[in-house]
């Protein structure tokens, strides 16, 4: 039922043609988002910057390309991400001037003028060079969702020096993603390093009893500092997600 | 909002007093619920025979005690799983007509006169006697939820003979409910002598490398016999309330 | 011993040329079986309107084929699951009335004239694109069965406002089957909306700590709703069956 | 080293007392917090209006009493988390005016005049009654940080007419807390149904294949809501720092 | 049915009261075990010499005694294991013979007059004094099935030298039952110096990364030596058990 | 130190050429093995008709073939498992009358000519067909190890009556092997029906909840039958070494 | 076979009271210690001033005081861990002079007067009070076994500052013992300020997905710094253990 | 800030022409390693001529040839571990001296003339031929670190006597580093045999309940002797690494 529905329904009230039982009882079982509820949710993602994203990991080509082709219609930015040089070559058949984000894996496509950036900035950390492609993917997601993005690279525990000579960049943030595979320890040192929102994303990255990410994982769930969350393994658009609304201008 | 609230509403926007579109705005939001939702679970709850249900594990005596007068005044069944004996008395106090089944660990207090029983008959089987209080549950539940049922105790598949010796009686089921133990073998037996559904039931009882019912639990989902579902680790309640709704007579 | 080779011993002892005790002998040890045990298995696959099935996924494309043909031979429907092109040319080219099911990943063959529809509904129910192949293997496995399915796709619990649309279709199901992937949250959801049974399929549908499936078995398994039961991860076939069984005219 | 050793040693060399060389050499190695590193952090603590906390589980009713007070002794506000009615007695003998909440098992202390009242609200929701504990302890947490809070118990997924009646109130949250334990859904629909970052808490709440609260978590952790973010099993605290952090006004 | 109910159908039928096809209908479903199956295990126990056992972990006293009871009345010999003080006081006192072996917690009644003893020897080794019960578990049990024992404890792997010193009476055993906690390296030692079947029993023996023995079962279901089986962690009982069926005289 | 030279230095203390001081400071430190150990090994090997094995598994073509080809040189039967085509290929070219057992993945070349047959039979049973390459190479290992073999193939707890009618088989067995992966029930079963020691092989088949043969193997080490041990999943050859141990005749 | 009687056998040799063949043969199966091997290891205790050592956690009172008694009669230094009040007062009972270590819940007698003290520093490091009783263990431990030792209690991750103040004390190490319950990152940070080894011992202290230390000894294995090694959870004694090793004077 | 900067700045607080207020307050923040943090760094590589080291895991031929390029400028040493032929070819192509070891997977070049050969020796044992690759790793490692290094194969728990045969060599070892699969047991024998520390390498070699080296990890932290301690799962550089520690002359 549309919100046109819904005022016919009382326009017959109204008018006589339909008795108050028989629309309290119509009204009764109202399906819930027939009242407009999308188009709320559409309302948002215009009023909030969010682009449309679509998780190409178990999709085709084709799939990606033709569901990134329906987002793209509406003129809002469109990002999909886990998609690999094949799927990446398929929506760039089409559009061509949207942009390949290869360590990123993510494709994104630009169409909003009147993109608002936050005053905020949003600090990404990695513990490894292997742990970039988690890091670039939340680069690449927290950019295109309107936030100032720092990335700093290669910053590990057992390397406390060049950590510490990051600290004012550290301060800065006004929230921080640390992606970080093997033992996870990063999150815990920035942590106390900042007094900033830490959200944590453990990699995959590693060997042995790391079991993918499942030591990084447990470990940043048992961080010793207070200001630390955690998201899924791997899941660096997650963690820009939730950066982007926290970093929200208010 | 409530049936009458909202024939209000319809009636001021027939007598002209409140606009359609006014009416339309305040109706866009309307919580779900207020539309009597609630009153049709009570409808369904009085409909189809099932009790009102607590479970005791953590409460204390008092708030178990508490909660069995609020949903006993409404004159329907009550059922209170998970109570051992200082809960169970708690409840008797005040309700004496209530009867303490102490190896199911539940409280059950009849107060229904028009009670339906199911034409089809739920049979339980338990591996070893240490199964008994979770098969006890499963039968007190499907009895006071209306339907016949029949308890077969101490049938392990490592005694076959036993088990064959019942098969005109597994025959009769129109819903098994399987509880076992350790490897939890019996579900996939008794699967391949019926064509009945049969709700698995892993218990904790074991030791070593039954993991508090985990070994159980993977058996029975790995089942290769078609027929078999499976609930939570000593979850009999959950088995019989399914039962029961499978068993209902249409 | 067939029920030949019975009547003959009898007509034996009859006649006297058997004496009473060498018969009691020889009936002591009598193979279960040969009384006719698998007999009465082939009827209930008439009488139930079930078909023969190959789990297809560890054979080769010639062992499929070859099953597949000595089980259509008896003029019954038949089902292949887990079966992929290869699997299937090779069905096909013996079969050519035979149907491949490319998402469902399943071969169905009807032979059967006699078919009888049973008057109840299954609905299927899945949380994302992803977890398709295994709703349509229980699609075309709860059809070939003889059960009339409606199939809902990608109805997550993030966007409660499409499923609640579908609140009336919900209702209309005598069983539902639910399959989801990632935290499994849906089979909780849908079992609070409707009094029928839900059977619950956990999907490998996921990633990191997901751990192919187990994350949504774990969820399933501890529904607060307590209509659910849960069958093995991935296992559409399964669940189609069980839904068959509960679904049965009486 | 601090300030003002600093400051003696650059007088020394401005009056050549010490030479540069000696100066740079003993430079070099200065341990870092002398340099009023700590202070800062008191200065932190102060400004941003974060009582002193105490970790009380693994502590005797004497270290803990012993402890708080130290920490009252800088005027500050003070709280105490995971401690049992004889935990609470020791403090309270000497902190008369402070308060023993004893669902939430912590004692607050409140000596601090200038507190500022952030202009968010943070709303945390429970899915059972069993899941209290966690969310009181989230609840007082937040309160004593400075937020405004509102804490909505006992709103399942499978009762979801319930949640959706508090549909203005989640809308109404700047930060929301969701704590469940079973299969913890709770968080995916909370999370679809707002637009605010939602932190998860897994609770140990559950029996069988719960595992103490694994399988909330990790349904919490593959979360398809992207607004999700997890912190430790039971650790309604830390779900409440981060809250306050994410809530403080800019 | 019993051979006497059996021989009565075959009689009717010899003197033509029953005919053919009646008796063969009436015996096509005869339950197996009214055939006197169970009887032909009270043959086999007898021959064998196995005793009647009870499993007294989850039993209460009473409950232990009155088992025991019923199976001493047959006049065979009876094992309890797992009793605690409590329970085997419930025994000894209606059984002043049986004998409490504190450390193995099992109670033995020997009644047999006609025993024999196996002419193989079973050797027992357990690596540390901790693994000791479940060492005398599985000796009480090999003693009263009729086995010679002989049992070497604290022959860890840490002192190969103590091992060393036993070959001759490793090489001496029929069979050998290896009980460790910890690394459960044991038995794959042993194996190596031995050529007669080890059976190795995983204890709960250890802490920490043990895992309450997981670490000594998949340690020994590793195991290099082709040798070795593995049962269940602390199944003393069943080493014992399978040890005697394989110890036995042809 | 050979049994020559040990000889050697006895007869220069007998003819006062060596002190006894150093003699006995020579023999302290004796190195174990050089006192004919291996060659004790090499007599037992003969004895007991064992061939000697190679695990093909992490080797490459040739160092298969080149190992072979030594062992081969010895005159004794030699088995090759996991191998593939490949390695049996690179086996085969130089040992013409070498067999590739192809499903059993083995290589077995015979060259004994007084081979001892036990007097006793091994039985090897599997659950399904996919458990048939486990199964098999119990069989090829168990046949060239001087045992009598049969193999009963798809024999699963689902289809009890074709187990039953296999009772007389079981029982004529001396040992038995039984494979089974998914629920893995199979071994608890068999162990019911007979009285031979049971050893349990938990196959890798499976899927989802099957966790490559956790399920089974968790369920065999479970069992309720006591004459069951279990080997490593999939450990054919395991399985039938110990098989071998036990049937032999004494 | 002790010393004294080879030479005696040697003896005979040379008075040709035994031939050479029949000493050989006798020499042969000699066991392996009886060479004199308890005694090497005897003197190596001597030398290298390693305390005899008791695990108390199993053993009762009387057990613990009477082992302790054997071994102090030797007099040589005795190490009880694992003990509480109750062990400790059993021993302290016949050995005043003994020292109850309350925390470390160890127990030490120093006997020798001839002690030797490494020229090398063990520093112990932990990252909370409640990893204390680890730390405490590895002190007293590593104390007795002839080391000087620092502990600096703590430290954790989240506080750098004061991790860095301590860098001088770090460098003066020549072995490290870092102990960490949570996320046990500690070692990791450590391991990158320090070139001395490093052993990591994860506590058991934390909750919820700490799983019992599970999480610190992941974290641990996966340590980016190469300088890591890890003993089992708690294992404070084994970690005070190998550092001595590492520590002795050459 | 250089040390040539700190002094310039001393210098002008020397000259007057900066205050000790502005002195301090920029020495305040100094960051921490440009104070030649990582100067020393490189002065202890110098020193203790430790190479420079690539992980190849997880990076592209040309990222290690690369990184090994900037490497090889310095003049140092280099090692690559786990690179493959084709990385191994990209470094060679540009560095003809340097030397591919094919079982161990790395890369050395040997620059520096300056070695210094530790007077002790590292003794790498590994238990199977598959074990190879990790002690090839552990000597490649150990040596090119400036240590003696002996490595014993095929050295397995089940046949000791090839073990204690190698007991001279044990005992002249410095350090002891046992690479094992399986069951992983090889640790803890070694570590009985010699008083030296034992670093305990598990390697994922194994099938079945071996889960990819769990089985060997928990049986060396469980070990029984109190010498060994653990790295991660086929981490034989870092087990080189830290014996190269243990093994420096002082």
């Amino acid at each position: 039922m549309t919100k046109h529905q819904l005022e016919s329904l009382l326009q017959q009230v109204q008018q006589g043609s339909t008795t108050v039982e028989a629309a309290a009882e119509r009204l009764r079982d109202l399906p819930f988002e027939d009242l407009g509820f999308a188009k709320v949710d559409h309302h948002r993602t215009l009023r909030t910057g969010m682009p449309e994203v679509i998780f190409g990991e178990s999709k085709t080509p084709e799939q990606v390309a033709a569901i990134f082709d329906s987002l793209a219609a509406s003129g809002i930015d469109v990002l999909a991400t886990r998609v690999d040089r094949a799927r990446a070559d398929a929506i760039l058949e089409r559009h061509p001037t949207a942009i390949f984000h290869q360590i990123a894996r993510c494709v994104t496509l630009r169409q909003r003028t009147d993109r608002h950036l936050s005053s905020g900035l949003i600090t990404i950390l990695c513990a490894g060079t292997s742990d970039l492609p988690v890091a670039e993917e939340a680069r690449v997601t927290a950019e295109i969702m309107g936030n100032p993005v720092e990335l700093i690279a290669d910053i590990g525990v057992a390397g406390l020096h060049r950590l510490l000579a990051q600290r004012e960049r550290l301060t800065a943030a006004r929230v921080l993603i640390v992606c970080a595979g093997m033992e996870g320890a990063l999150p815990s040192v920035v942590g106390g390093l900042s007094s900033a929102p830490v959200i944590a994303v453990p990699t995959s990255v590693g060997y042995g009893a790391s079991f993918n990410g499942l030591a990084a994982l447990l470990g940043m769930l048992n961080s010793c500092s207070p200001n630390v969350t955690v998201v899924n393994i791997d899941n660096g658009f997650g963690a820009a997600y939730v950066a982007t609304l926290i970093n929200r201008d208010r």
